[in-house]
């Protein structure tokens, strides 16, 4: 098993790749690939717009390569998602994606397009506390397609769709939303105030698309700034209150977030 | 002349209101009526939403207002501006609606359903350095109708929208988005990242509805916060890239913002 790492939004901390790469090598069932392109610095993003689509495109292209793994969020990989997931080569539509955070535009723009994507953990995720199980986690999933790595309420048979709830509002209505048709919606976030997380809230569920989901499930909320003045509500209550005003069945709690322990969620089980 | 004050987002500061009903006193042109519940406070909102929203149809409905005038922005006229919008009284649509910011949910439903709406300063706006200007440029249009308070380029027969990025960016694909066809749009922010400016820039100008409109120009992005690392363009930059890549016509600056400069763009002259 082949696994190829990418850097679409950030620079991947040289740090976090060494520490991953030596999990890989410690198992013994992954030649993990890091492209150089991961360490590129432009600004914000882990080197320019074309550098990244490139590093991308070739390692989708890549006959040897099983599965795309994006080496952390920040914010970027939106100003290259179309592109990427235009005109496919044959042996992108072999492989498994995966990642989460700003990442979810590829989920978005490639599971549109027909090919396999999971929302769980990056690499970066090592340096979090616990974040070796977490780096575990993605891998026993990649390597073994282990269902023990999965978000529970994931099944054969029912699509299940994960964003970060500010990534998903920024992407509805663009040519890489996909559809949600009947999905199993999972949401989470973080680092977001209450009355951002409210206005995202009201925007996503406003969506005639996203009305269209079977149900919608939280994951973690974590390091909400304080809102001044105190909000009035927590995120969970936001959260169920637009499920209630839309129409949208809240289907309770996910195991997924900004964190170790955050699952994963492979958009279509079909298709693996 | 009569105008009315609600709040359908934050609450009022006093000393703003107070500072705001001198100068009407002072100007002796204008029946300033401010509404009590713009001093109600829950949470995050200036009273709960039926509160806002009661206060709001109120003054709508009431035959003596000849104009609503929005008391602030901050967050939460959204929750209320679909229902703010429905089922109109002959006397809400002989009147101007103005406000910006937040309030621009309220312009936008407000104008989709036919109504005089204008983006300018509201009453807190008169605590800001300089505001007292901010204040009389407001009345000067609502009472006078003085061409002197509009953005250099607002012109009869050309319809002209101003909203907050953000704003506009959350209210894509709701039920309160109005029709932007051959408009030209105007944006302003204040306190977003470049990160933020460069993703809402994004969402927007990857809407096919927004891809409809003559031309895009420019406000004030004010108080952008330190992008961590440093976001390699300016908010101008970011602004005329996706217009660039999203064949919108960039047509140049606009005199808006989050400042006591922030002029009058009335949505469509003809309403007037």
């Amino acid at each position: 098993m082949k696994i190829a790492v990418v850097a679409p939004s950030c620079t991947l901390k040289p740090e976090a790749a060494e520490a991953v790469a030596a999990i890989a090598r410690a198992r013994g069932d992954v030649d993990l690939a890091i492209h150089p392109q991961c360490f590129l610095s432009d600004g914000h993003f882990a080197g320019h717009d074309e550098a990244r689509l490139m590093a991308l495109r070739e390692v989708m292209a890549d006959e040897s390569i099983d599965a795309v793994w994006f080496a952390r969020g920040g914010y970027g990989s939106n100003r290259i998602a179309e592109a990427a997931a235009a005109e496919l080569p044959a042996a992108a539509k072999r492989k498994t994606y995966l990642g989460y955070s700003d990442a979810g535009f590829l989920l978005a723009a490639f599971d549109k397009a027909g090919l396999m994507v999971a929302h769980g953990p990056m690499v970066q995720d090592v340096v979090r506390e616990g974040g070796e199980a977490a780096v575990h986690r993605a891998l026993d999933w990649l390597v073994n397609r282990d269902e023990g790595a999965l978000d529970a309420g994931v099944r054969f048979g029912q699509r299940t769709m994960a964003f970060n709830l500010t990534v998903l509002s920024n992407l509805l209505g663009t040519a890489i939303e996909p559809d949600f048709s009947g999905a199993d919606l999972l949401i989470e976030d973080v680092a977001e105030h209450e009355y951002r997380i409210d206005r995202a809230m009201f925007h996503v569920t406003g969506s005639p698309a996203i009305r269209r989901i079977a149900s919608l499930r939280m994951g973690r909320m974590s390091e909400i700034p304080e809102n001044d003045p105190v909000f009035g509500s927590d995120a969970e209550s936001i959260v169920r209150e637009w499920c209630g005003r839309s129409g949208i069945v809240f289907g309770g709690i996910a195991d997924i977030g900004h964190d170790a322990a955050n699952r994963i969620v492979p958009f279509d089980l079909a298709r693996n």
